[in-house]
């Protein structure tokens, strides 16, 4: 790090500094709560873990703190802190408290819950996703007063900390319904996706999007022994491959109708910044279960095919016999799950239509086809490069990184265009973490003066948003 | 039954007529004997099965009369009785006194190791596969010695009743090499296929072979989260769909290099047979697994794609996640279980070069290809419909049943191309079950009356040889 704290052109720096190793102290007690939302066993877990948070705001000083425990979700945390000026633009800030399992435990070099702190790395699950980024929030806050020496934010900021978060947010549409006015703002920082790499600091500016389905082919009503009726008789499990093989043409493109009808390309800028952030192929190859090649959409980088090209991929297939040896058998049933990543404008719900089309254009006579929908899938969501919400989170992250910060996105899902639609605003990202920060994995563990930078960042942005948003 | 036993027209049926009470009351006893070759549990009960035929065929007078316990297999039983001519043909009957599983044995409505006579059906696992066929046999040769009114045959009789053919006769090389001057014979008459039909009786001039391997395509070390990598590595279960795809053409011909090079096409006066025997779609259907169309390869009727025409079939499909709801990864392996029936003069050695070829063919640069086949294969095997000996055989089935014999074949694999290969003679088909006997499955049942037709034929063939081989 560069730059003195003391420096009044840094004074959010000089109090992030100053609260620094109180913020690690914290961070690691909430990461000792297992609040691992998807398992029952631990939801007590995830509701002490939303009482931790809201005292953790308490001792901080916000004076509207509020746990949510209805609306059929897992308790999520509220708050609010009023600017003193009451037309001040306001903020929602999103992100989660419930993290993901820790199996297998046993590759674990550090206890998960505990936070174990080595040189500058924390260890422990949920450090980087996602109550490292939210702990940076409140970090930010606490040095955006400070900076200000008041007390009161230039902004409203409000705090919105789920709890379902990796189990899919299934109750976030009624929670949000059920407080809409709580919610109000003029604008959601989203604060649940990583910087492109250290010594690259980028933007993220969308997510893909997910439509899920399973498709089942069945014959007969039973299986058959193939050298009773092998060749004269549909094979389902043929079927579902011949279906599958036709998801693609030879250049990696989606064959669904109308799937690209919907996508927005990224502008020459965004892919000229991608195409500037350092990249090595081998590394990206073996973070990625250890590939041997790369593959995809031809015309497109790893990167865009992942951040900004729609995709379909097999997450899994079955049909017939799966045991040891051979089993002569013209199999009665078979399935494929599939999975659809989506980019802007595509809708999960146009991408169901076209995919019950393209069933039923691939469906042999003597089969029927049945398609199971895994809910109702996740839109995709993306900023426009050059939105003044935008541009003020890249002013903000500069000057804390003391570098320029290009853009990029994640390929993942997540809810941010279901906060935009529900809370009608737009949806920046503001993180700090890394995508080698093995979040859903063993050692999870977070960057510690990232999550520094990043409150810096987040304190800054506070100070510039009322000009920028007026 | 029409004819008159006591005509002297028909020595052979008038013999099996007397001897047939007692037959079926032998039968039951034999098939109270669970010799299940496949359930090591059992093999003791293999060994009893082979001891009471042994005994059997001492008390009807046969000569020479051994088990055979060695060659790794389970027990076999030969035996040989000579024709009072030495110089007159040697044959050799081939059958099984291994029997598949019960289960699931609540399906069964008779004790499954009794013989429950109910009409003109005896009920019990081995009835029709295979022990009433060799039963059949064993009062086929008291009919035709009753017939001569002589001690010994007209052809020198030999049989030889394997105990491993439910397990896909995994030590008969061994056996049959290690017993080569036992076996020594001018014909070997094959007795493990069925009729067409009650209605109308055929001669099986053929069996399909198979060949069967897996293939295993391999991309990373572990599945990646679709989010992080999906679009951008190669996707295993999507590449062995497209393998899959690619096995058959639009008009369901298989299309593995050089796959029909080495076919040998039906004669026309074969197809003319297939085109006029009774067929019911419905009913075939029903029969296969309930399956709802026909299918296969285009320009062949439905029993010449099981007879007479190659295929390739998957047996099974399996990758990536295989559980409940959906799991957004993309699988690091995948696999099909492939079978491949075939026909003279394919070879199993020739297809498993050929699946390499295709494999090699349809491997995606960043995947890894592993082909692992299940055992040798079964060669295909076919006789000459002109042959003396198929000619001898359709006489002497056409005398006992009193109609036409027309041609058919079996779908299904069995050693007869293995016998071929290591005795060096011609193999005949001699059988009188029919297909819907349910072998293999609950209720396996024979048709009384039709094993006696079948008695009645073999011993007329045994009268017709010495004439029709010289
Ligand atoms: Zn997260
Ligand atoms: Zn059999």
């Amino acid at each position: 790090m560069s730059g003195d704290p003391e420096n009044p052109e840094h004074p959010e720096r000089a109090a992030v500094a100053a609260f620094a190793d109180d913020f690690v102290a914290d961070l690691r007690e909430w990461l000792s709560i297992p609040s691992i939302g998807t398992d029952p066993a631990h939801h007590e877990d995830v509701a002490r873990s939303a009482r931790w948070l809201a005292d953790a705001l308490r001792r901080d000083g916000w004076p509207d703190v509020q746990v949510w425990s209805g609306s059929g979700a897992l308790p999520a945390v509220y708050a609010c802190l009023p600017a003193a000026d009451p037309d001040a633009p306001v903020v929602l800030v999103y992100g989660h408290h419930d993290v993901q399992p820790v199996d297998p435990v046993e590759q674990w070099h550090y206890p998960p819950f505990e936070g174990t702190l080595v040189g500058e790395e924390l260890f422990g699950r949920g450090a980087s996703d996602d109550k490292g980024q939210v702990a940076m929030h409140l970090l930010g806050v606490k040095a955006h007063l400070a900076a200000l020496r008041a007390d009161h934010p230039s902004v409203t900021i409000k705090l919105f900390v789920e709890g379902e978060e990796e189990s899919g947010s299934p109750n976030l549409t009624r929670l949000l319904d059920d407080h809409v006015d709580d919610l109000a703002c003029d604008l959601v920082v989203f604060t649940d996706t990583p910087l492109y790499a250290r010594d690259a600091p980028t933007i993220c500016t969308g997510q893909r999007g997910l439509y899920g389905a399973e498709v089942v082919f069945t014959g007969g009503t039973a299986d058959v022994h193939s050298g009773r009726a092998g060749g004269s008789v549909p094979n389902p499990a043929t079927a579902i491959a011949r279906l599958v093989a036709a998801l693609h043409d030879d250049q990696g493109r989606v064959r669904l109708p109308g799937f690209y009808a919907d996508v927005i390309e990224p502008t020459a800028a965004e892919r000229a910044d991608y195409a500037t952030l350092p990249f090595d192929q081998d590394v990206w190859l073996a973070n990625s279960g250890g590939a041997q090649a790369e593959a995809g959409e031809e015309g497109w980088s790893t990167l865009e095919r992942v951040w900004v090209r729609p995709t379909a991929e097999v997450n899994g297939i079955l049909g017939g016999y799966a045991g040891p040896g051979l089993k002569t058998i013209v199999p009665s049933r078979a399935a494929v799950k599939l999975s659809f990543r989506l980019v802007p404008d595509q809708r999960p719900e146009r991408i169901a239509d076209a995919l019950r089309e393209f069933v039923d254009a691939h469906t042999p006579p003597g089969l029927s086809a049945e398609i199971i929908p895994r809910g109702d899938g996740t839109p995709p969501y993306a900023m426009p490069v050059d939105h003044p919400a935008v541009r003020a989170v890249k002013e903000a992250l500069e000057a804390a990184f003391e570098q320029p910060v290009r853009f990029s996105r994640t390929g993942g899902s997540g809810p941010a265009a279901l906060l935009r639609q529900r809370i009608g605003v737009p949806v920046v990202y503001l993180g700090a973490t890394l995508p080698d920060d093995r979040i859903h994995a063993p050692n999870e563990r977070v960057v510690v003066p990232l999550l520094l930078r990043g409150a810096e960042a987040a304190a800054r942005l506070w100070r510039l948003l009322p000009e920028r948003l007026s």
